[in-house]
């Protein structure tokens, strides 16, 4: 092992120059005009582990496709592992607010040393190349993998993942694994990696109100006739009670306490939402009353507004009564809720509190139940020691209060349990401008990965 | 009087294509953009009066300028008439829903014969050239006018009037006059003229809330970080209580029962609320309960929002806490209330509202107060007579829900009162996309107009 880790140490400009290469290619899964980005990814991918050895292919959905590799010399008593990965990144909005280019990745000066910033340098390549080049060392150094290793990319996580199913469902076969290692996830902190135990999964609904068949002046009509503005803040500004629960009913149907083991363990992580909230300007939890901060993030459904419009949007006044106003909305969601009914069941409290004359449409945008990770898995326990060796402490069992809906995917369509263990950090700006990932976290994530793949061994 | 009539209606196409000229300049006054249009309808407007032989005049002001002309050749014994009109017009958005375009004014068939269809077809551009026609008529068939004519437009009557006070404090002296025809009325319905004896005033605000420093993901931020679109939505969907009654404190200070006199001759206008609202897709009134529709219209004060925005507007989902999100209120005001005082109540109702780590911030987009006219002055029995003469039937005295702030600026700053008396319809559509005119009031009007003139003297 040491070895190995003298060959990550050795290699880490070379390593690093790999990811740079793949951060140029403005993959951005969102935008159909990045389409050919996306498949040059993909091929980037491909021929990276084909220049490790592994047979590798593009297999093709509907949509973005996906890339599998296998490199299976362990022989077919070794382990089986499905790693898993994503090579499209976030839309890169608002360019303004950038320092650099967001694909002319820079290595920068930082508080912990040099950071790699762009669109992708940890959601998700930095962790997927930190992986690979772990395999790389491996192979290096002793000819081979300890494990069977089969490589899952998605090319559609950053948009939904429309063709996830597709892509499963027709790789059946080639994805049999004994679990799935995901690299989509943060470390504690700088010094403290983690293992992530839960997911919230995702609701997305968007309702619009609608009420006269034109735009109305509100001298000539305000008063008499229902302005749909008016109504859908009158339903929205219902969603929330005053002690920060969310009003629907049977909205937390299934959802149960966080089991004391875990609060325990989130007690001793000497999480401090002041300092957290602080980073971004805010001060104090904005969840139900009674919960704890890290509950709030982890185990706690919500409901947030993620865009609302209607009526005029310009300089000054107008005296309009629009036509309709228009909300969207995402439910994050907690193991034991039903994603449909969750909609259903906001569809109803909308329905309930229209006012005559209001009318209402619904879009679905995607949904995906919350994750409750095994605790007590074999490999569980064999992160657990490998995380340990490489950053000297134990790792942190910790939540997280985002969507992987490819975990879901995975057991539901091929029954396999997942690993949530990544290297990125919560200052990230993931999903934001000067997104970036420290390089010390790049290279301790090669190095740990390194670790795993002999742990997941033994 | 007959000769001047029928001068009138022989050359009705003229008149039309006067009109046309102006329709044809796009005088947005909310859009700086526009400026140069409005200066040149205001030099359209003072070209045309000239013409006519009054002595006319550019008044600058810090904004967009005035129009004054004068016509004093009947001597000081004879009534002096000031006329107010305004030369602007409202944005054109959203274009799309236009048949034709805006500023390039047709003459297109309906229901009630020809129709001028153009953005200020009737408010006010199309009011101001029925006028200005009525006076061509006087002065070319008995070569002046019955009596002292000042002539007032303003520009800026579609954006709140930022500069009015500005232009009647420096041209206080010109503006003498024994009262004011206003012309930016209606008519109660295609065969029956109307007086309107109460306008309601407006409050607009504009209100952000801001939260978070930057955007943030929801899937890391959710439920912990505070959501200005929830806060906004939620301090909002208070404004209103179950029975439709504004729940500001303080809101309804100052508001009059509607007299019975009044209420009474609402009730025999026959006024039908399933067909007010039917016409556009409506059919419960949205006010009080316990108010009547008219009473809803013309006595009562409203809060309309009308424009809401913050997050994600375009396609999709982002899974975004936005930093901010706006909502721009107008509140239309009934004789009694303190616009400022409205407002500042508004404003103690959000921040009274507001969560922790919510921050607001107002913008003051205008107020003025509702107004009731005098029923007893002798320009309203005089303008009572030359109605009845020109339609047959007596003026309805009616209410009006919009604003005219020049009329309580006339009031206060010059001491003037109003006669409100115009010849648009309540199904002309304007400030919405295909804003028309019957050809049929524009001729009506002109002629009506004419009568006023000499009433006025008698």
């Amino acid at each position: 092992m040491e070895k190995i880790l003298a060959h990550i140490d050795a290699n880490i400009d070379a390593s690093l120059a790999r990811l740079f290469e793949l951060l140029r290619i403005p993959s951005i899964s969102a935008q159909p005009a990045h389409r050919q980005d996306c498949l040059a990814a993909a091929n980037w991918a491909r021929g990276a582990l084909q220049g490790m050895g592994f047979s590798a292919r593009i297999s093709e959905t509907a949509g973005l496709p996906g890339v599998i590799a296998q490199h299976h010399a362990a022989g077919p008593d070794a382990p089986h592992v499905l790693f898993y990965g994503h090579y499209d990144v976030q839309p890169a909005d608002p360019l303004a607010l950038w320092h650099s280019d967001p694909f002319d990745p820079q290595l920068v000066d930082g508080p912990r040393g040099k950071r790699i910033v762009g669109r992708g340098a940890v959601d998700d390549k930095g962790q997927v190349v930190s992986f690979f080049e772990a395999c790389r060392a491996h192979i290096a150094v002793t000819g081979g993998l300890p494990v069977r290793l089969t490589v899952l990319l998605e090319g559609e996580e950053e948009c939904g993942s429309p063709s996830l199913t597709e892509l499963l469902t027709q790789e059946r076969d080639a994805l049999k694994a004994d679990f799935v290692l995901v690299a989509d996830t943060n470390m504690w902190n700088f010094e403290t990696p983690a293992i992530t135990t839960s997911l919230r999964g995702l609701a997305a609904v968007e309702v619009t109100v609608k009420a006269a068949a034109r735009d109305l002046h509100s001298g000539l009509y305000g008063g008499i006739a229902l302005n749909p503005i008016n109504a859908l803040t009158r339903i929205l500004g219902d969603l929330q009670d005053d002690q920060g629960g969310i009003r629907i009913p049977h909205f937390y149907d299934g959802v149960a306490p966080v089991p004391d083991e875990l609060q325990e363990s989130w007690n001793r992580l000497g999480f401090e939402s002041d300092e957290f909230l602080g980073q971004v300007g805010l001060a104090s939890p904005a969840g139900e009353h009674g919960q704890s901060p890290l509950a709030q993030l982890w185990a706690r459904p919500t409901a947030d507004i993620n865009g609302i419009s209607g009526g005029y949007q310009g300089d000054g006044t107008k005296t309009v009564i629009p036509a309709e106003a228009t909300a969207k909305l995402t439910f994050r969601l907690v193991p034991g809720q039903d994603p449909q009914a969750v909609v259903r069941n906001f569809e109803r409290f909308v329905r309930e509190r229209l006012r005559p004359d209001a009318k209402v449409e619904f879009k679905h945008q995607g949904a995906a139940p919350g994750f409750a990770m095994r605790l007590d898995a074999p490999f569980m326990r064999a992160a657990q020691r490998a995380l340990r060796e490489e950053f000297g402490k134990p790792a942190a069992l910790v939540g997280c209060g985002a969507s992987i809906p490819v975990v879901e995917a995975f057991k539901t369509q091929l029954g396999l349990d997942c690993l949530l263990a990544g290297f990125g950090l919560d200052d990230d700006c993931i999903h934001s401008p000067n997104e970036k990932f420290e390089l010390a976290c790049f290279h301790r994530g090669t190095r740990a990965h390194a670790r795993l793949l002999a742990a997941f061994a033994d």
